[in-house]
Order: structure tokens, then sequence, then C-alpha cells
């Protein structure tokens, strides 16, 4: 083993270990406030259920290419919640490798096609209208001669665009991402926000998915240590950004025109992510538990 | 305008008029069975409601591109049923020519890119999840130097395979499109029905979307009138075919376990759509009518 591969397998621990971490934190976050709103409102709060998570890939079933823990919640205040970690390698495929390829330049990936991921995927679907959506996604990954980070977060609002409660939600949310990225570059925050705005574009209907947040991706500045740092803070400011939004809508009064709006917008939340989501779709095609992989999608959605 | 322009000019018009012919036939079909449901259990029988819709093609909007009709009914049996007829025209993207020429060979596409299409498709979502949903499609597509008919139908039960109406139903709607197969070439329908088979499966869960039908493209014999006459078959099959079984399906009792299940189905559903199906993710690509594109969708469905 050369002394670059120790240095990266340490990484590799180290990041992982990051993830699993703040799975552990947001979840408790989360389950917190189940706890809070059974309080008041009774009945019983809801808890996380984990699901270990093996990757197949196609044509090679019987090696060990890593896998994740899936760990959802149905409970009173989150409608569905799904936060999947994962740690996953092996050899891309010849497509894996072209549509990186066709990104950015990996040299030697097609003579030397290993890979290494790992990161946390969450998407919050929330029960009361009122109390938006959210999503965040932090990852590492590594081949032999490039390594990367990239993630982000994006709120989504279920109330129509004129309720005074979107602004609110959306600065908050933006907020806790633009402190976070400020600590690291003051060039991150605009730069992320815009490739949010353009990422989380739907663009057959040439519309945003929702209110914005951060995406960064192929961040590589030359020092491991500062990126994943950034990448950290990423999580922490959703972990401490997003729960005081839910906790402030979620016994909120809401009509039946507001939850069937959420319906509607869960629809289209739906069509985002089947249709253009980098993650949901290179998923798909490579073999990754769909079950995980689709965690993302609404308990419920209408196309009304 | 050489003769050959006319001749196509003559077949496109016998084409798009045919469409249209069976779109209103298939309404009147459909509003029929509406009026039944509703002498027996009151309520107003739905209605189809027409919208047209223009195609607009990015970078080149103010060109007239043509454009169809959406119909549109939500009534007591058909919680949702679209059928669109569209007849479009124009000159390929440079995308869409690639996409084209990937799958067949057109000489001359390239330097000519214009093209020429009209279909019907029609997707039918039941508020009785013993009444199976149902997809049609049949479509003519013409460039300067080829030619092709496409089209087929499946159908898509909501129950668990396991009740028997699921293979009784299958087994009348596999049974109309036979016999019209049948009546044009004994190797139609095996060949036609394995590629329905391959064409409509989730590839993900690896499971097949519903039951089966037909499914063909690129159908060009030499014999424009013969290959007309089938597709006009392929759809009078449909229409022949598929109304029975809902007319012996809606007035059933269901449990809210069929419900249930039936909700999850159309979640399944919408994921081959966004995911898989090429008319869908054509038309997204070439700047239809999102509308009249996802009118597939159902109205409600579920990720539980």
């Amino acid at each position: 083993m050369r002394v670059n591969e120790m240095t990266d397998n340490a990484r590799q621990s180290e990041a992982s270990a990051w993830f699993e971490s703040l799975r552990d934190q947001i979840c408790a976050a989360f389950e917190t406030l189940e706890d809070q709103y059974a309080e008041t409102n009774g009945g019983a709060p809801g808890r996380f259920e984990r699901t270990e998570t093996r990757r197949a890939h196609p044509g090679d079933a019987e090696a060990d290419q890593g896998g994740g823990v899936m760990s959802v919640m149905r409970g009173q205040v989150f409608e569905k919640v799904g936060v999947n970690v994962s740690t996953v390698y092996g050899r891309l495929s010849d497509q894996a490798c072209r549509a990186l390829t066709a990104r950015k330049e990996i040299p030697g990936l097609a003579e030397d096609p290993r890979f290494w991921a790992s990161g946390i995927s969450l998407v919050a679907h929330l029960s009361n209208p009122r109390a938006p959506a959210a999503h965040m996604n932090t990852r590492f990954f590594w081949t032999p001669s490039a390594s990367w980070f990239g993630g982000g977060g994006d709120l989504n609002p279920t109330l129509k665009a004129e309720d005074p409660a979107v602004a609110e939600d959306a600065a908050q949310f933006h907020a806790a991402f633009k402190a976070a990225c400020d600590q690291h570059d003051p060039a991150y925050y605009p730069r992320f926000k815009t490739w949010a705005d353009e990422y989380f574009m739907i663009r057959h209907w040439n519309e945003p998915r929702g209110a914005g947040g951060v995406f960064y991706d192929d961040l590589n500045s030359g020092d491991w240590a500062a990126d994943f740092a950034f990448t950290q803070d990423v999580g922490r400011a959703f972990l401490t950004g997003y729960p005081p939004i839910v906790a402030k809508r979620m016994f909120e009064p809401f009509t039946e025109a507001e939850r069937a709006h959420q319906l509607f917008r869960r629809g289209r939340y739906a069509e985002f992510n089947l249709v253009y989501d980098r993650g949901t779709r290179f998923g798909l095609e490579t073999g990754h538990n769909p079950q995980a992989v689709l965690m993302s999608l609404p308990p419920v959605a209408t196309w009304p």
C-alpha cells in the first residue's frame, strides 16, 4: 500500500464516519420535533426505522460493493422522511465512466475505473402543508486519480408563493447556508446559490422546484481538510437551520386548499426527481437499491 | 411539388384524420360508460373537455409547428382519462436527430431534418381499483427519406396479481389485440407482444408495468396502405376491447386495501413514464406542451 493510498483510506473512513454521525444528529433532531408535537397534540411520536441495503451491481452480483442504511420515519410531523447513508465502491461501469468523463476530466479513469463514494441524502415531506419540504445531500467521491466533495440543500415550500410564510422560511433557510459558506469563502454562497437555482429547475415547466438553497459538486480546492470541513458545515447548517422552520410551522392550522396545493407541489417534486435528479438517475442506472434511491418520492402526490 | 410529396401530403392528411376520428369514437364510448354508471348509481356522468395546445420549439417559438388537442375527462368511472391527438411538424433539433439516428438509419436526416408526426395517445386511470388502467398510442412519423408507423396498447391492472380478475382482464385485452394482429400477419402478435413485454418493464424494479399488450415501432413494410390499415386496427382493437372490461368492473364493490394498492401501482406507473417512456421523455425534451405530455400521470399516487 502506497502512502497516498493510506491517506486516502483514512480520509474515506473519516468522511463516512461523519456522514453517519450527521445522520444520527439529524434523526435525533427530527424525533425531538415529533416528541414536541405529540406532547401538545397527543398521538404517538414518530420514530425512525433503519434498514440495511446492499448494492448489487448488474453483472457482478457476488462482489462486495458496499451498501448503506436507510432511516425512514412516518410520523405525525414528518409524513415521510428518509435519511440514507451509503458507502459504495467497486468498479465503475463503462456507462458510468462515460457519464463522469462527460462532466469532468479524470485522468486514467478508463484504465483504472475503481471508485469509492460515501454520502448522506435526506428528503423530508411534512404532514402540514404550511411546513416546507426539504432536501439535503453531501458526499465524497473518490477515484484513484481524482476525488471531490459535493452536496447542498434546498427548501421546497408547499404553500402558494404569495403566502408570506414562503419568503420568510426561504430567507431563514438561505441565511443558515450563507453563514456556513461565508466561514469558508465569501464566493461560495453566491456561486452555490446560483448553482442550486440552475440545478433545481423543472425545465419542462420552466419553473424552480422550490425556494432553492445551495448546490455544489466537483469541489476539490487542493486542501482536503478544508473541503471536508466545508462539507461538514453544510450538513450542520441544515441540522441547525431546518428544524426551527418545522418547529414554527408544525402547529399552524391549515386549510384543505393548502393540503391540495401541497399534494400538487409533491407531484412536481416527483417529476423533478425522476426526470432530472442526477443522483436518482445515476442510482437507478447503476443498480443501487431502488427502495433507497426512491426514498425521496413523496408519500402521496397528485396530478390534478 | 413532386409527385411523391403529393402522395406524402395525402397520406399525412389521411393518417391525422383517422387519429381524430378514433379519438371521437373512443371518447364517445367512454362517455357512454359514464352514462351507464350514472343511470345506476346517480351522480353526474363525466364529460370530456377539450383544450388546444400549440407546440413551441425552444429557439424557434415564432414558427408554426403544429399542435394538438387534449381531451380530458374526470368522471365517476374514469377518475382521470386523457386522449391527446397531435399533428406536429418542423425541423428536428440536433439532439432529436441524434436520438433518431441512434435508433434507425434515416438517410439524409442531418441534411434535411424536416419531420411531420401525427398520433393519438390515451391513458385511462379508473376510479374503481378493480377496473384496470390502460394506455393506447398510435402514430405516423414522416421524414423526407423515411416514414413509419408505431403504437400499441397495454393494460395496467391495479389489483394484486393473485386476484383472478387480473388474469381474466389481461386475457380479454390480449385477445382483442391478437385478433387485430392476426388479420394482418400471424407473426405480428407474438412479435409485438414480446416487444411490449420488453418495453413496458420498470427496469429498476425488474418488474413489468402491468399485464402487457402490444408495442411496435418503425413499421414500414413497403406497403403504406397495409401498414396504415394495421395501425387503424390496433386502434379499433382498443376501442372494442377495453370498454367491455371497464363495463364489467366499474360496478364491483372494492375494499380500502384494494384502493391503497391501486394508488401504489399508480406510483410505479408514474415512475415508468417519467424515467423510461420514450414518448414522455422525447416530448419533454423537445418543447411539447408539458400539460399534454404529462396528461398520462395519475390523478393521485402514493409511494407508501
